[in-house]
């Protein structure tokens, strides 16, 4: 409460050109080219880099991503409190990425491609016993992304050089995160977040299980994406970046700062000799990176398949941290 | 680099509780009643308190907010460094709201309901010079909010006592926003943020101008939130408590945390003298508070309108701060 001690901020608001009797001529978002159409598809690289303790059975997070009809991509992460009861936390979380990408082609899918019906069809189809946090992510054609989210994984979208979209995690506390459940205490699709954002071609995607978000800051995920020649590179770089931070204990994390926000700290004995509860969080880490790019594609309904795939051809990966980590 | 001082940090995660053998059965998120669907509409409540020194004049923010077909609020900021070319901020901000207003009973708008060509419309229909921060939101009757947003107003969506969706502020550079403008070097309805969010029945919709996120933390939004009796007492109590916040030179407030996050600081020797950049930030501050309730209409095209309708019964209301503020 030191009055004297604190300044005033006052810095200029925007400062703007010479004004224009009339607002600017509007531009349409896509070109009209004749015969031809443009359609929105996602550019998709993705690492795994397993908890170190859990290195040898790859961790129990698991993902999918997959570029056709735009881009789909999906990440679970198995709740390890599991493992306490004998039951491999890995076998849910990867059991339900396999039947997301199973029901892709479900017809109903196919016609509304909605992200939260996608994840209740693989939920009811899901026999293990376990829980997950869950993202699943669809493209339309438009550029809109749709998203169901349940529980703490994250998603960002970066344009020009800033995160214009985030979604918040859900948890019943600090480090319970909601979770897809083979019990009847769990959540369901019905309790998921579902939301969109219309993307603009060279938007960028990061999405990730919470071990990406709690070690790493956005301002880290920018300039980590901005320095990546390709999606590739940079899913591999932010999950190097995030698992080297998780290992060092002396790194003040986001999930350390969470931690103390939440009332979590040092014994006070610790706090006497100036300690604070600092340090990353060792996790298995999923890093999803998709780029949006807008195609051509013939206006007529023919052979359109060909060119409205993803350049890079990814194809269906429904994978463990096995695949992916050296 | 102490790492003598650093804590590991290790709180378990969910502990589920005895499992049973399948997943619950799934229920419809609206309940099957006959002859009759359910619809989503919003109670809203809004409160505008002008910064001190603008207080004579009303200030530069401008709202919104009308119950009819769901609900439909604005807000608009209008940029103050247009004070400096003598041109009163406030001139650009009240129009659009009003042309916002009127172009609910526009055809296009009736059919898709779309705050981002709503957005286009009413810049285009402007006639004022200045420029504003501009958030539009519109509730679809199954429950859907979808948003437009130029600038930092912002939105939060409150669920089950967190804040489960929150829109990112889009900025040139610090304290510089994106904002729709009479000139041609401003942002369009093209550079909007465009998301939509699934709604549920009791989710309330906490919107404002930056002089409410700016001076207050989601943690005094939520027990403010939860402390009122209603939409109109919880705009209030957090637009007073935006304002308490606002002129309190020792308040460590979020635009204060941002703008040392972002590299502005006190001058050298105040620092050596402890102090550090703090307080709340003067400004115009415009609160909506919306509240998400299903009601039960006919299933029949006749007699709809009046049940639809907001209980609250709150009329369309371009307003400035005059007429809020005692």
């Amino acid at each position: 409460m030191a009055a004297s001690t604190a300044s005033r901020l006052s810095p200029p608001r925007f400062h703007v050109s010479p004004r224009s009797p009339h607002p600017p001529l509007r531009r349409s978002r896509f070109s009209p080219v004749r015969a031809a159409k443009l359609e929105a598809v996602l550019s998709i690289g993705t690492h795994l880099i397993p908890h170190p303790r859990k290195a040898a059975s790859g961790g129990e997070d698991a993902f999918f991503a997959n570029s056709d009809a735009g881009g789909v991509f999906a990440i679970a992460d198995g709740v390890s409190g599991w493992a306490e009861k004998d039951v491999n936390p890995a076998l849910f979380s990867r059991e339900l990425m396999r039947n997301s990408s199973n029901f892709l082609n479900d017809e109903e899918l196919q016609v509304n491609g909605d992200p939260q019906i996608l994840l209740m069809k693989a939920h009811a189809a899901t026999s293990s016993i376990g829980s997950a946090t869950v993202i699943i992510a669809v493209l339309e054609k438009s550029g809109t992304l749709k998203i169901a989210s349940v529980g703490d994984c994250g998603l960002k979208v970066i344009r020009k050089g800033q995160v214009m979209f985030s979604i918040s995690p859900q948890e019943h506390y600090f480090d319970c995160p909601y979770q897809i459940s083979s019990e009847a205490a769990g959540q369901t699709y019905q309790d998921a977040l579902v939301c969109s954002v219309n993307l603009m071609d060279g938007d960028m995607i990061v999405s990730g299980s919470d071990g990406l978000f709690d070690n790493i800051f956005d301002q880290e995920i920018i300039s980590t994406i901005s320095e990546s020649s390709g999606v590739d590179e940079a899913a591999k770089a932010l999950a190097e970046l995030a698992r080297k931070h998780s290992v060092d204990v002396t790194f003040d994390s986001p999930y350390s700062m969470e931690a103390r926000s939440k009332g979590f700290d040092v014994p006070w004995w610790k706090k006497l000799l100036g300690a604070k509860l600092i340090g990353g969080k060792m996790d298995d880490i999923t890093v999803v990176v998709a780029q949006v790019k807008t195609v051509a594609v013939p206006d007529e309904g023919g052979d359109i398949e060909e060119q409205k795939g993803n350049e890079q051809g990814i194809a269906v990966a429904v994978a463990s941290a096995v695949q992916n980590e050296e």
